[in-house]
C-alpha cells in the first residue's frame, strides 16, 4: 500500500480549507492523517511528529497555516520527507504574510509552497510526488486530468449553444 | 537507478541561478538534464517535452522563470508528474512578479514553487520527491541534513571562542 | 466585413467580466466568438486556437484569467496577432496576482494588458486595433466618446441644479 | 504605405528605454515620429498632437513615462487610436508607480500597457496591431518568431554539447 | 470675500466622498463650486477649468479620483493654483492605484495628495492655504482644532467613568 | 514681506534631498528657515516650533522624514499653518513606509504629501500656496512654468534635429 | 504590587481591537488604565501621559492606532519605558499603513511592534515584560501557555475521534 | 546583576545586522550572549535555547533572522520572556519577507518586532525592558536619551551658522 500523507493545520479554523486535499487524497485512495499542531501553541508534538514522519510511514506533509505562518517550514527542519505549505488567507493582509512566511526558505530547507487557501492542489501535488514510484496513483492522476479538462470542454460547448451573445 | 530530473530554464541568462540545483542533485547523484526552453518563445518544444517527460523517464521537473513566469505552469499542465517553480528575480519587481506567477496556480494543476531565486532547494526538494521510494537518496539527505547542522553549530562555537563581543 | 474579435475566458466563472467586452464590441458591430479555454486544463485546445486564430480570420484576442493568469501570454506564444489581457479579481490577492502574471511579459511577446476586470476596456481596445484600418469602425468609436463626454457633461450639469451644495 | 507609429516620452531621460520600440519598428520598416512631450509640462502639445494624430496618418501611439505616469492615459483621451503605454522604472518605487498609473485606467478609454521599460514589446505590439490589415508586416512579424524560436534553441543545443553539468 | 475653492470629482459615483470636504467648507464659509469633470472622458473641459480657474476667482482645486487617478495632475499641469488631490478607493486594489497616480508627480508640477478618501482633510487643507491670508478663516481653524481635541478629551473620560475595565 | 517658509528635515542625512526646496524657494525671493528637528529624538522642540510657527510668520511648513515618518503630522498636529511631507527614500522598503505613514492621516488633521524624495515640488507647492494672495510670487510661478515649457519643447526640436532614428 | 499597564487607543472606535489586551491584563491580575489619546488631535496630553509615565508607576504602555499611526512613536519620543506597537486595520489599506508607520521607527527610539488588530498579544507581551521580575505574573504565563497547548491538543484528539475523514 | 540578554542570529552572515545590539548593551552595561542558532538548521538547539532561557537567567531574547524569518517565533513559541525579532534585509524582497514572518505571530505567542535591520532599536529596548525593574539601566537610558536630543539639536545649531541656505 501506498505511504501516508499527513494534512496538518495550524488552527483547527483552518478546517474549511483544508477539506480540499482531503476530499482529493480520499478520491485517489491515499491513506491520509489529518491533524490540529501549532508550530507556536504545540511546538513539541509539532516537531516530535516530523521527527518520526519518515518511520511512521508518512510519504509527504501538508502543512496549512495562516499570519506568520511557521507551520511549514519548522515540520521541513525536521525531516526529509517533502513537505507542502498552503498560505492561509486568514487575517488582514489577506494571506500575503503567510505566502511570504512560507515559500521563502533559507538555503537547505525548501518547502514546496502551492496557491494561497491552495489545499486541492496542495492533495494533487502529494498525489504527484507518491505518483513517481505508484502507477495506480499516476494513472488516477492522469485519468483526473482528462476528466478536468473534459469538463472545460463541456462548458464551451454549452457557450457554443448558448445563443445569447451571437445576435 | 533513479528517474532523472529535468531542469529547464526559460533563458539561458538563468543559467547562473539554475546552478544551485544542478550540483545539488550531481552531488547526491541523480541524473538529470538541462535544457533552455522558452514557454513564449518556444512553447512547442515545452508542451512537447512535458508531454514526454514521464515516458522518457523523468520523476521531477525545475522549472525556473522571470516575470512574467509561465514556464513551470505551462509545463505542468501538459504532465502529471511534479513541476518545481522557481521564480527568478529578474526585473524591475525583483522576483515578486515571478512569484505571483509561479505559485498562485488554478485548480487542478499546482506548482511546487521555493523561494525567489531557490535553486538549491528547488534540487533538495526534487531529491526528497524521488527519496519517498529511494533510501539510498534520502539517506544523502539525511546525511547533508546532519552536515548542514553541524556547519550552524560550528559556527556558533567560533563565535562562542571570539572574545570582541565577551568584554 | 471586419475581422472577429476571440473572447476566451480561463473559467466560466469569469462570464460576469467577460460581458463588458461582448457588450461593447456587439454594439459597434463587430462579430465575436466567445469560448471558456483554460491555459492550464485545456492547453492544447488553446494552443490549437491561437496557431490557428488568424487564418480563422480574427483580427484580435482577448483573454481573460485569473490568479497565476497564463491564458493571454499562452496564446500570445503562439499567434502574431495582437493579444489583449484582462487580468480578474478571483483571488485572495485581488488581481494583483493576474495583473503581474499578465502584464510583465517577456521580450518578444507582447501582451497588451488593461484594467482589472477591465473588460469594456478591452473591447474599446480591440475595436481601435480593428479600427486602425476600418473607417466604420473608428467612426462609431469616435461617437461613442462624443456620447461618454456628453454624459459626464449632463451629470455636471444636474449637478449645478441641485441647491445642496450651494447654500 | 503603412500609417506610422507614434513613440512619446515624457522625458528625454526615458529615451534608453524607448530605443528598443525604435529598433524594432525601424526593422521591420514602418515609419516612425518620436517626440519628448510631457503629459504635465507641455500638456498643450500633448493633447494637440494626440487630437490631430489619426488625420496625421498615425496608426498606433506610444507613450512611456515613469512615476504618476499620465502620458498614455492623456494622450487616449483624446483619440480613438489604440495607445501603448510603457510604464518607466524611474523612481523609488520601481515603476509599480507608473505600472498602476497606466494600465488601471476608467471605463471607456483603454490603454494597452505592456511590461515596465518593455519598449521592445511596445514596438512588436505597434507592429501587430498595423499587421491586423498589413500581410507584409505581419509576415515579417511571423519571421521574427520564428528567429526568435531559433535563437532559443540554438541555445539549448549549445547547453547539450557542453559537458560540465552531465558529469 | 475669500476665494473660492474647486471641488472636482472625476465620477458622480465619487460625490459620497468628496461631500467631507463640501461639509467643511460651507461650514468654514468658504465658498465652493463643484463638478464633475473628468480627466479622460472630459479632457477639454478639464484643461479649460484648469487654465481660467485663477482669474475665475479660485483659490485652490481639490480633484478625487480613483484607479489610474490622472484628474489632480492634468488640472496641475494647466494652473499655478494648489491643486489638492484625493486618491479614491474604488477599485480591486482599493485606492492603492489612486495613491500611485496622484501623490509621485513628476518634479515641476506637485499635487497635494492627502488620506485615500480624505475629502474632510483635503477641506481642511484648502481652508488652511487661504488661511494664511485670512485671519477670519485661520480663526475658525484653530477654534475647529480646539472643538476637535475637547471631542476626544471627552471620550476620554467617559471611559475614565466607565467601570467595566476596571474590575 | 512675504510669510516664511520652514523646511524642517528628521535627521541631517535628509539635506541632500532637502536641497531641492531651498532652491525653488531661495530663486522665488521666499524668505526661508531651515531646521533639524526629529519628531521623535526632539520631540519637544517640534512641538514649540509648530505651536510659534504662525505668530513667528511661517506660512508653510515643509517637512521631511523616512521610515516611520512622524514629522509632519507630529507639527501639523500643533498648528493650523498647512504642512507640506516629504517622504524619503532612506530605507529598506524605498520610502515605502515614509509615504504611508506621511499620507494617510486621520480626518482632521491633513498633510500635503508630494512624492517620495520630491523635495522641488513641496518647494513649488508652498509658493502656490503663498502665491495665493501674492500675485509677486504667483506670476514667478507662472514664469517657472513656461520656461519648464520651453525646455520640454526645445528637447523635442533638439530630437527632432537628429537624424539617428529616422533613417 | 507590580506597575500598571497603560493602554492607549488613538481613538474609540479603536476600543473592540483594544479589549482583547484589556482581559488578558485583567486576567493576569495586572492593574491598568485605560485611554483614548490621540497623536494629532490631543498632542499635548499623549506628550504629558508620556513624561509622566514612569514616575507615574507604568511600567508598559500599550498603543493601538490605525492609518498613519504615529501614536506609539509619538508616546516612545518621550519615555523610556517599552512602548508597545498594536497596527489597526482601520483603512483602505487593510493596516499595511499603520503597520509601516509603526514598526520602522528610526534608531533610538524602538516600538514594539505586535500583529495587525494583535491586541491579545500586545497584553501578553506586556505580562511577559513585567514578568522579567515579578514571577506571580511569569508563572500565570507559564500556565497560559500550558493551557494553549492543551487546548490545542484537544482540538486534536477531537478531531482524531471523528470519522468522517478516515473512510 | 542584570538578568542577561541573548542575541540569535539564524546565519552568521546576520553579524553585520546584530552588532548594533551588541553594542548598544555592552554600553549599557548589561550581560550579553551572542549565538548562530537556525531555527531551521538547528530547530533542535533553538528549542533547547528557548526552554532553558529562563533558568539560564535570560530575561530577554533577541532574535535576528530573514527570509521566511521564522527564528523569533520558534524560540517565542518554547518560552515565556520577552522575544524581540529583528527582520533583516537579506533577500530579494528587501526584508518584508522577514517583517511579515515576524511580526504577525497567532494569537498567543507574541513577539515584539523592530524595524528592518533594526538591531541598535532592538538592543535600546531589551534595556527598556530589563530598566522597568532596574533603576540603573533606566537611568542610562534616560542619559542616552538626553545624549540623543543634544546631538540632533548640536546638528540644528550648525545649520543655523551656516551661511549657503540663507543668502
Amino acid at each position: 500500500m501506498s505511504k501516508k500523507v499527513a494534512i496538518i493545520m495550524g488552527s483547527d479554523s483552518d478546517l474549511p480549507v483544508v477539506k480540499g486535499a482531503i476530499t482529493v487524497l480520499k478520491n485517489i485512495g491515499i491513506p491520509i492523517e489529518v491533524h490540529v499542531i501549532s508550530a507556536h501553541r504545540t511546538p513539541l508534538i509539532a516537531s516530535e511528529f516530523a521527527i518520526k514522519a519518515k518511520e511512521d510511514n508518512f510519504g509527504v506533509i501538508i502543512a496549512a497555516a495562516g499570519k506568520s505562518a511557521h507551520l511549514a517550514g519548522v515540520l521541513a527542519a525536521y525531516t526529509t520527507i517533502p513537505v507542502i505549505g498552503i498560505p492561509c488567507k486568514s487575517s488582514a493582509l489577506e494571506g500575503l504574510d503567510a505566502l511570504l512566511s512560507t515559500f521563502q526558505m533559507p538555503k537547505g530547507v525548501p518547502v514546496a509552497t502551492v496557491a494561497i487557501d491552495g489545499a486541492e492542489n496542495a492533495g494533487i501535488l502529494a498525489a504527484q510526488i507518491l505518483g513517481v514510484s505508484d502507477n495506480l496513483i499516476s494513472d488516477k492522476l492522469k485519468k483526473m486530468k482528462i476528466d478536468m479538462e473534459d469538463d472545460v470542454r463541456k462548458k464551451d460547448e454549452k457557450l457554443q449553444n448558448e445563443i445569447w451573445w451571437k445576435l
